[in-house]
């Protein structure tokens, strides 16, 4: 149990949000996250309580987001935190539809691919956070939605309970087919956030002129179509990339984040509390299930955000 | 000899433009070009006179650019003919660097990628139309421009005459050490005009947070360091376009022309006027040598844009 330091303030995590990414710093080479070695801290990022405080910005009872990692407290000198104020739907929320995966499909759909009403946006890995709220933003803006999941369970939730127009299960033969029968004006708008697979095949020749592709910084939902099994067609994007006027635009969260935060909070709020937006969490009980509840969601057996509560 | 048709105008063909689009309707199965039958006309814009009018908007002496082909005389309707009243470099000119190669470099350059001062931009097959124009502009934006060529003679006239400020010939070995050696603090815009091959991938690697790449509308230069020796890299290339925010854009004339095409105009000619931008046209004389400098085009022995003079 860390003491408070001087300045700082001591947190009591109340949750860890779990994250394909971790494995980036585990056993990737190629990653971007930082490399974890025995004994070290699993990152993750967390939402916690001040539980004692030095720090003049912080009060016993303060409730903050940060990058933590796998732990049950935390000393912290006050920095890299990031104070709720603002009214949410839930405190887990904000790691999940109000949070980094939320501001990823926001900024993805509404900063970046801006769908018009009647155009057609395809979302792959449709049921994940990012996913669902990316079609449900594209919906709120008048699109059709599409969404591809793996499994009939998924697919069900995509169409049912997120509203998507319509859902394609990824694991089912004729993707390609049946994504243009699903798509019979083509696709203006494909928010890619899975790597280049087979997915990316069948939706590529359907894309329409000006087409947008965000393509989200957040790793790889793991176990889904990932990267590994993909064919590799660079020629073929790049010649669609030039006959068809596409934008494929990389982003992470930072490029947009200070600017748009409060906006999106508004937006996604608004959508929760009209019960326009719909979310799903996964909670697990206790910080000693975390490897349990990793091991779920590679294995893609959770479903939403996958969090671990902490502390109640 | 076609006759003046009622209403119409009659043309007298000063230059042909070759161009390596043409071959996809010759022998390419999956071009956009339109197929070219035996017997047909071989497509490609001129630049003609007008001898003989019952149109009102034309009179004989005036000059205008058509995409009409390899003919000496045309019999048009006065549809798609853009009369040329706006001060040129020369008549040729309005096939090059103040045509549709010219305007594709400025719209890559200036309308997509913008460079800012202090910039690295980097272009493939810097001495062809298209790229000579975009790195000079690239230059006048204040931006470091660094030009690839095959073989010794390009690149000097890539660097001595164009005013690049560095030449790579990516004939010889080691393409993705010097690209990094003369671009020490990466790459912030890749003109990409050559479709996915070695230089893609030497170029991937170094490109900066929020790199910019046009994919430039126009037919790849063949003999060049073409697509088909490219190996295929499509997973690192989504994952570089995540990773570093990048965004590709493809993108033809006819979304800006309409728009842009006066700005073009003034911009372009006033850099020729200043000898801030230089061009090199290729020019055989008579219609029955077009095949010739077509095949000598195609073979990579022409130096800039290739015309055919038709008539004095």
């Amino acid at each position: 149990m860390p003491d408070l330091p001087p300045g700082g303030v001591l947190l009591r995590v109340l949750y860890l949000s779990l994250d394909p990414s971790v494995l980036g710093g585990i056993y990737e080479r190629k990653s971007n996250a930082t490399r974890v070695e025995i004994g070290q801290v699993v990152g993750g990022e967390n939402v916690s309580e001040v539980v004692a405080s030095d720090h003049p910005d912080y009060a016993v009872g303060d409730i903050v987001v940060s990058c933590t990692g796998w732990r049950t407290h935390v000393a912290s000198d006050g920095t890299e935190l990031r104070k709720l104020d603002a009214p949410f739907a839930s405190v887990s929320s904000t790691l999940g539809v109000l949070g980094t995966p939320g501001f990823a499909a926001y900024a993805g759909i509404t900063l970046i691919g801006r769908p018009k009403p009647g155009e057609t946006v395809v979302v792959a890995d449709a049921s994940s956070p990012i996913g669902s709220l990316a079609g449900q933003l594209a919906k709120m803006a008048g699109a059709r939605s599409v969404g591809i999941g793996g499994g009939v369970e998924r697919c069900r939730y995509i169409q049912g309970e997120l509203g998507f127009d319509e859902s394609i299960d990824y694991l089912m033969p004729g993707l390609a087919s049946t994504l243009a029968r699903l798509c019979p004006d083509g696709i203006d708008m494909y928010f890619e956030n899975i790597g280049a697979g087979p997915i990316w095949l069948a939706v590529l020749p359907l894309l329409n002129r000006f087409a947008r592709v965000p393509v989200c910084g957040l790793e790889p939902q793991l176990g889904g179509a990932g990267a590994a099994q993909a064919p590799s067609r660079l020629v073929e994007t790049l010649r669609e990339v030039r006959n068809k006027s596409l934008t494929l635009r990389g982003f992470m969260n930072d490029e947009f984040i200070d600017s748009h935060y409060p906006q999106f909070l508004r937006t996604v709020s608004a959508g929760i509390a009209e019960g326009r937006i719909r979310y799903r969490e996964d909670i697990t009980d206790g910080l000693e299930n975390a490897p349990k509840a990793l091991i779920e969601m590679l294995e893609g057996r959770t479903f939403g955000s996958v969090l671990v509560r902490v502390a109640a």
